[in-house]
């Protein structure tokens, strides 16, 4: 493990260059999101016209700082930019966090080179330039000029894009994503998507990484560390350019090549990779991934009070690879007695639109706790009979005193305002629910393909020769 | 035009036969959607029990009502429809709307057939059996045991499930989607989708037509009828039942058969019908064309402040068949000198991250008047220096200044809580707006895909000699 990473992470002291009085400016923001998030380490701002700055003194330069720093935040003109990391050489940083653009985006592959030079003399790494900064939630750590309040939770997100990783950090606080890290990656100059995800496969808040790819520098390095830590952990990538439009698109964007448009595709299937068609797809089966135990085999019973929403999860469970056998006959024994006659019992098990609350949360635990069941999909279609909100709650007071779900459980309540509620009140319980059955149905999919598929690289590993793990 | 099915949509009179006293219950629920929704032709509960429902009179049987009637809901046990639909008869009834399950889909075809013969016999249409009934909002009629409170609008939705139909009723009014129709068709012993379709097509209420289909019964039928319709208005159809785990999961659903897995897609395609994969995709549609001018060709122009969510909508819509070509010289003439030097004036033109609220407001409205385009997408990360709030006000004041839209805009607004506010303001003012780039991608797809089938089916029928409209 490169300590220096451990720093990017966890940072004993950050300076901030750049850091101003004007609410606004980037260098404000990302000095005021550091102190209000609550970073507990010391913070130095660096400006030559302040003497104090959001209640901080005020340092006029990286030397005049009386101790060493851990981490530079660099929010200066690009230009500039080579000269400060230097400074930060002087002052033993181990990483600096390079806000500025103004480099190989704009054609100025040179400016970048030569900070990624002077940052190798002194032995510091750099994330950036480019970035809007990056979080991590462990350590209360928000250096970023994105939205503040980000919640505590177990996702990991990698982002290429910087004003659309800003705007889904906004997006994951209104959908109530719990997220460990967020980091703007930016150019690439020197640490990659392959470094941080060696770094969150070890760091015990992740539990799933979400990478927002435009392209890699070095493919075989990415796919190599890839390889790895999708034996660990989730790894869901949503890769933007995978189209010849949209990869000329990128081009012109950061103007970093996407690569060849199918060979991706096939390499993130052999390397364990769950790649999501939707930036919507990749949140929905990080939330799924953050907040479930592991599925271990087993069989999937989907369970259903609606046939039409069950039919619209068969498609697309099959249309992700997943398919239902019939459902074990301890459950179907079980089940029968307590279901309307003209419940269908097959899979998915129609428990029928006259079921009541106690009815359809009864069906849902009982293919829960059957011991040949792996995986359960709940599919509520809100009825004159049922109240989605009493579901939910019963739902969540059955699986608390369960002592918390002992398999996955995805489930979608489709309906009205009411629904909505039901909906946000079972995430909370980190209950994984969405509001529309396909969102669900691909959820459940990519538990399901993920175990799969890490099955599978470690077979291929082991036949290579390569048995740890 | 059948004018038994006018009846199904404007009746004078409604006989509710099965009404009850008991909140809770089919027979109220519907008598008490007719009241309460605000129909103004006469309504006569009738239940053998009462004299009162829901303060108006009830009567003992249908032939104790002193008028003839145009509309009898039946919601009584199945093997009490037949003669039922006899007493319709007496009353000169035009349509039956046949609540009751307990029909073909639980094996008892007979009865259903039974139904049926005796309302040739008198000439009745039947809609149904194993509804949840019908609401055709220009009329202020609910006659269902769904919610309540649907949006008047433009879209009409067909639904083969009720669960799942009910549900999403529900859904379209949290999401504030305004229905002209909702018709439950269930069974479809009687009046199918081609007959819906046909009323549909002529309907001044109804722009676009949602049909949730898991099989039809007369293929040659609905797509004879689907073709010309379409020609007319948009018709959008999820299709259940499209892979043989979702065709089997039909057969024990309702019964009829979904229907080769593959040829459905094809003649979807052929006959000018839109197919979803989703049902947010549906409704994403069906909101877009509701709102929206008709697409009359020329060019399709992308807007973005974000370049990440320009590759991402750019790669949608290549995967749905709509490519990109550079913007109009006379566009890039009248942006250039307004845009940061930065900016990238391909297609998507990208405004930057540093664009103003205005600057990205006045972007999507130069390309709106732009007469070489036919076709604008704004794509907005929320940034620092915007806000999205302040963004959807100023589009819709100045779309209203200048009279509407004059050609299709779509919008999606990607970030944290105002976000969410600012995609409720524009879809209020009747501006398609998502959340997600790539539902506002696949959205954009279907209004020109739309188009181009369109196109492609006048030319067939012109090339068969059928040359009418």
């Amino acid at each position: 493990m490169d300590e220096r990473l451990e720093a990017l992470f966890k940072p004993k002291s950050i300076a901030v260059v750049g850091a101003s009085r004007k609410p606004g400016k980037i260098g404000f923001e990302i000095l005021r999101n550091i102190i209000e998030y609550g970073f507990k380490g010391k913070v130095y701002p660096v400006n030559p016209k302040a003497t104090q700055i959001l209640g901080l003194k005020a340092y006029p330069s990286l030397e005049a700082i009386p101790e060493d720093v851990d981490m530079v935040v660099v929010s200066v003109p690009a230009k500039f930019v080579p000269d400060i990391i230097d400074q930060a050489g002087k002052k033993h940083a181990k990483v600096a966090v390079v806000i500025a653009s103004g480099f190989k985006e704009i054609g100025r592959a040179d400016l970048e080179e030569e900070v990624v030079r002077r940052a190798r003399k002194w032995g510091i790494r750099v994330l950036g330039p480019n970035i809007f900064g990056m979080i991590y939630t462990p350590a209360r750590l928000n250096a970023s000029f994105g939205p503040k309040d980000v919640i505590p939770g177990s996702v990991a997100f990698i982002t290429q894009s910087g004003a659309l990783g800003i705007a889904l950090m906004g997006m994951t606080i209104v959908e109530r994503i719990g997220v460990s890290a967020i980091i703007s990656i930016g150019n690439k100059a020197d640490i990659d998507d392959a470094d941080l995800l060696e770094y969150l496969a070890e760091d015990p808040h992740t539990k799933v990484i979400l990478i927002y790819l435009e392209g890699v520098t070095d493919g075989r390095k990415f796919l190599r560390v890839a390889q790895r830590v999708s034996l660990k952990k989730p790894i869901i990538v949503i890769k933007a350019g995978r189209t010849e439009a949209g990869a000329k698109a990128v081009a012109s964007h950061t103007g970093s090549l996407a690569g060849n448009v199918v060979i991706y595709s096939t390499l993130f299937k052999q390397t364990g990779i769950l790649q999501a068609r939707t930036v919507e797809e990749a949140f929905d089966w990080a939330r799924a991934f953050s907040y479930l135990p592991e599925y271990k085999g087993g069989q999937l019973v989907l369970v259903t009070n609606g046939g039409g929403a069950g039919v619209i999860s068969t498609d697309t469970l099959a249309e992700n690879g997943v398919k239902l056998e019939a459902p074990p006959k301890s459950l179907v024994d079980t089940l029968k007695p307590k279901l309307p006659a003209f419940a269908s019992l097959g899979n998915p098990i129609d428990v029928t639109g006259m079921i009541s609350n106690e009815g359809f949360v009864d069906s849902v635990l009982e293919a829960l706790k059957n011991p040949e069941v792996g995986a359960v999909m709940g599919i509520y279609c809100q009825t004159a009979v049922t109240d989605p909100m009493v579901i939910a709650s019963k739902l969540v007071r059955e699986i608390k005193a369960m002592g918390g779900l002992p398999k996955p459980l995805v489930l979608t309540l489709i309906g009205g305002e009411e629904c909505y509620w039901a909906v946000t009140k079972l995430n909370t319980a980190k209950i994984p629910t969405y509001p529309m059955p396909e969102r669900a149905a691909t959820t459940v999919a990519a538990i399901i393909n993920y175990s799969r598929m890490r099955e599978e690289v470690r077979e291929r590993l082991k036949e290579l020769g390569d048995v740890s793990d």
